[in-house]
């Protein structure tokens, strides 16, 4: 099924030093348009406007989550467990190279409002009319199928499915690091090697031996510390606050019939939230980027001030709050009002932890599959189970309120706030 | 002259671990619009083909000149070194953080085709009406001048110069390790805290205690394998070919009188040579990557195909050459002319080294200023005269002629050609 | 007071790059014979048994910890904090270089056995008749005895005590770091950078600015991995186990009057417990270890067997206990005397916990100085009351019994060993 | 031949991660009490004193040694090299672990006076009765012999040799980056893993694709760095020319019958020059340690002062010669000897380059098997002749002549020295 090349061909890559292909499927789908569309989304949206060196793509991490994934598999052969299906080894590298392979620009923000999913957009280009499906369709007519299976989650066999996705997954072991690593920040280095070595195919489940306990610890402690340093910082946040004012003021004016100076293809199907694949393929974030900089230039004074504001970095500022307090809303909506901006766009409340991330939480909705420990005697056991501190992270609940708003242009009515308002926006 | 700020600003870089702002000016400039323009254009032009963590941004670098800079002066005001003129400090800075604020995308490629020049594009950032403009002139009323002096290397200062552009500058120390580090390559890591160590203001020069020359070797030793390992990387070359042949079609096209269906502002004034300081703002790399996908679109084939390779990366081959064979050259023109393939476009010779690229070599024309080593009897010498090493990769000329040619295309004309082509070209 | 030096000096030191020495009486300190000896005391005793990396001395870590304090207070003297006492600088540099200048070859062991203390040598040799206390006299003639008290933790100012001796020192903040890059594990990295950033003294106590919370919670991860995965690593432990015996059975030999073959000054000194300081200058880790190394040659069967032992690796293997069972070690004692195996010395209970080594508990007796968070309205609180982490952390007691004997000598006794027994012991 | 283990063992390991054990020959080998006994041997000898994190031991870097060759052999096997006779697998490895397993504490030294060599200890230990001797019997009766052969470079197969043994082994590679990991300098740091992917067996050599030359310069040019910033540092040099001195006086006060108050075994039979492998055994570093730490107490003064200026760090000062002044050496001799200080031991010439240190030099009589360059039509060249770089560095002929001289002790005959004398020894 799986041609082997005639000779292994290697790319550099800063986090795992060489990524290795050895597999003429693989080193086809890298070289389809569809995935070389990837270089032009980052992979961590708007947080490079926090942490300057976030600028890689999904490109950079879709190629991680591959190696890491072959790493996996070929410590498994050597090792010849029993357990592991070796015939599933090309559909787990293209699950894992293909995972992200519909992630649009700014996703958070553009699903948000648009209502797609990008897990949807990645089975639609690996089942629809493109390049991928193409070189996987050399492989088996089922093929493409059985890779879409595995990125929804949805194959016959767990095994698979959880070395892409699983709380202890390729695709996390890949970013974590990764982002890290374009960052700067420490928080995401944990011992990979070590956890690859203790990971085991178990009567179909990947299974972590309990010796390795600790190095899992401190792979989701990592975890917890990216999401609360890194992926949730209020800087962050702001600046999706800011882009999904954008993507909503712009929605509103096109169904309102407004007439854009810009509007090119493939904007028109996305408000329609008809886009075919052909023309996902055009929306990437340098397109995205390039609206926002013609729609700055709009005559609708909300969208050109928020998509500079987007371009310039000036971001909304922030208080913490610890619930939500409609009278408060409502009063600083008022005032706002009355000075002349819009809070439908100007005024957010934001909760980071409502949003699908997933701080490793056993018992909730949204579950992944659980990570297992196996013991000396072959008993399994979910982590938390054994371990006090993922026991303590697991039942933590962090998140507090984030209420956005433009310090700036208070500051020119300073007169007109009450003293609380004042004090509460650290204006006095 | 200089505001302190109240309270020392950090941002966190993944080389120097923290840029530290200490001046309510450079925190100014940071924030302009011009300067936030540079998180949208790449660092290393078209080498994320190559290397694809190479993604950074000319905003990261900048803020790197800055700080190597900022650490540099820190040290000589610290060891109260006589010979350093205070009262440029924070000229310096400002020049270290502006020197490539004029830098568009692709540069190499659009100014070859377009004749303009990133130099004179931070000069004209600098003293136009601008948002960087105003935040230098709250300081004086010359100081916008000075700062451009500085980047054009005419201030009457050398050692302020020197600093930011000489052979042994804050630019060039950011962007061995910033590059080495995002490429993940090995070979651009030196001891840059060692260097700083040993740097001296002496009699209007900048120079080097001679006990650090093992350390400015490996620093050239670190320059060299980078330029030939990845600033001159074939492949990256090759999509530079490949992007010349896209501008210079475009150009012809444009002159010619061809309508495109995609001619946004400020693309016009790009293809007369007169785009004003407030356009050329919109000259980003999302825009220039948006305009390659458009025109992808275009009904030339030409220019259409020349789009596509670059954004799916189905680049050129190449061949490397001892010398340019003209009567080859002819002979392959006439060959891909008869399969129908214009060979303006597809048929390139390159040849690194006749860039203006700076492997380090005292005596050539665009010579910088050189690395002067102070032994302790306060005697100067130009670091070449006493290293051996210097002396050795100085006298050494490496370029060879690469010829690029579409590989793919003549498969389909083998029976066509003859033996001693298929030969050269790797097609037997 | 301090005499600053002429030239700043530096030390190459893989961990902080350079440590950097700008007082005469630093230098001067470096260079006595007393700090000198600290390069022949490996700063973890038996752990390079476990990670042969973990090969690095006292010298080493006295240097980094003088490192980090210095770091300290020139970021408190940077940024002119009015609570830190300026003059209290050069008191914390000497105390924090010597705090563990007596520090003896295998502490625990030797400690344990012969009932010295490594802090009380410290202060008999700053106190003492040694070149550390002619340069400290240089000082002031009162200094020595101010640095012993800071070193003893009585010293009248809790900030200048707890730079080098809390919850979040100097000291564990180097060795954290150094233990981990020297052993190779990934558990001791944490952005000291920005903890250091986030110190400032207040009100008489070194605390935390809450926007730092975060970094403080990874630093005390770091130590309770570092803890659980290096310190109390169960191979390492048998080692203490095993010199435990060695020096047991030495000194009940020498209380019985035996005759050992090798016995040079100071060792008739520490066993009688009467060693002056001069004396204690050559009790160095070279000089244990060719006691070692002879007594290997003694006649006294068991002394000689656990030297080999210790020397060629050959240590106690080990089962896990949830706790102490009398009658199960009562048993095996009779059963490996009937073997002639002396139990005293070859079966031992170890339980990691009862060291005095301080995962991070408050409210325990030998607690240390707590880490104090200040908010933004300047209000003190101890850590565990912000972060659940914390707080997780310090309620888990996670020690258990470790059984150590000699398993490869039991082989030889496997039928006269009941089932259960062979079970226990994995001998079935 | 090869038992492979039940279970692959590591061990954690601060340059490669992780060192992998797959033999039990390899596994019984680390076990032996001549391979433990490594651990009391530093890596750098004297080195310590200068970069105090070079503290390192043997045990580390020969477990380094064997890792990479064992990268390399299974890289060989991956890719079923037709090249490589696979039945000399591990005879490589043994060789490899073992090939420093005679090396003695201070090496240098003690081979230059009396006269020993380590290689020649290695064959001992590996053919007499040993434990190695036994393990390696266990896997056939000529095997120690051909263990012999390969370290002694005399195994009729270039191959197997020239993995352990040559311009580009497995043991310099090593410890050019561990060493530069643990003194913390720059200089060693280059690409391991592409070198290892560029060597290919062929035609009975080891031999390097061309297309990796770039890298191959790397690592020449790290191990030239290597050499004249850290092996050769002045520094390393005094404390190596003290302990020549030690030895000689020490030398000549045995053959004059001088009784020593502290002498114990193996040390006769060390000035005798008649040690047996038992008896080398015991003579680690520890040893040599408490040997000079109790010669400090001798009556001898010479003997006594420069034992006690070696642990307590006061080492002799130098002056940089072009060439040798035989006048000025005996001026300066006469000088001494006047003020009572004995030139034979007080005065030392030391000349780097004449060491047995191998800067690449082809050419050269000590040469070892040179680096061989494979080009894409199967033509060996040697690396000199393809690169400039490589050429420049082998013709550098960098010695200088130290001359090194107790410069305190002279501080008090200022008076008594010509103005000449002053200058040169910087008394002036």
């Amino acid at each position: 099924m799986s041609t082997p090349m005639k000779e292994e061909k290697v790319f550099k890559d800063p986090v795992h030093k060489y990524i290795y292909v050895q597999d003429q499927t693989i080193w086809d789908l890298i070289n389809t348009k569809e995935f070389q569309r990837l270089r032009r989304i980052r992979q961590l949206g708007t947080c490079f406007l926090t942490f300057h060196g976030a600028e890689h793509s999904r490109f950079s991490h879709s190629l991680g989550v591959y190696e890491v994934t072959r790493r996996i598999i070929s410590q498994f052969e050597r090792n010849q467990y029993e357990d592991w299906p070796k015939e599933e080894r090309l559909l787990c590298l293209c699950a894992a190279l293909l995972h992200d392979v519909g992630h649009g620009p700014f996703s958070h923000s553009i699903e948000k409002t648009f209502g797609s999913h990008h897990e949807e957009w990645s089975c639609r280009i690996v089942l629809g009319d493109t390049e991928v499906n193409q070189v996987l369709r050399r492989v088996s007519p089922a093929f493409p199928r059985q890779v879409a299976d595995v990125i929804s989650k949805t194959y016959h066999r767990e095994i698979v499915v959880s070395l892409v996705s699983s709380q202890l997954d390729a695709d996390r072991m890949d970013y974590l690091i990764r982002d890290a690593y374009f960052t700067g920040v420490n928080y995401g280095t944990f011992d990979l090697d070590r956890i690859l070595r203790v990971m085991r195919p178990y009567q179909g489940h990947i299974v972590v031996k309990e010796s390795g306990m600790h190095a899992v610890e401190d792979y989701l402690m990592s975890r917890y510390q990216m999401y609360w340093q890194v992926y949730f910082h209020p800087v962050t946040r702001s600046a999706e606050v800011v882009l999904h004012s954008i993507f909503q003021r712009a929605k509103k004016l096109y169904e309102e019939g407004y007439r854009f100076q810009f509007m090119i293809a493939p904007l028109h199907k996305l408000f329609q939230q008809q886009l075919t694949v052909d023309e996902y393929y055009f929306l990437d974030e340098a397109f995205m980027q390039t609206v926002l900089m013609q729609w700055s230039l709009e005559k609708d004074p909300i969208l050109s001030d928020l998509c500079s504001r987007f371009l310039q970095r000036r971001l909304f500022k922030y208080i913490t709050l610890e619930r939500i307090d409609t009278q408060l809303m409502e009063r600083l909506g008022s005032l706002l009002q009355s000075f002349g901006i819009d809070p439908d766009y100007y005024l957010k409340i934001d909760f980071p932890s409502d949003l699908s991330y997933d701080v490793y939480r056993p018992g909730e909705q949204d579950e992944k599959l659980p990570i297992l420990l196996l013991d000396s005697k072959n008993t399994l056991s979910e982590i938390s189970c054994k371990s006090e501190i993922v026991r303590s992270i697991s039942g933590i609940h962090m998140g507090k309120y984030h209420l956005y708003y433009p310090h700036e242009l208070l500051l020119n009515h300073l007169q007109e706030l009450d003293a609380d308002v004042r004090i509460l926006l650290g204006l006095s």
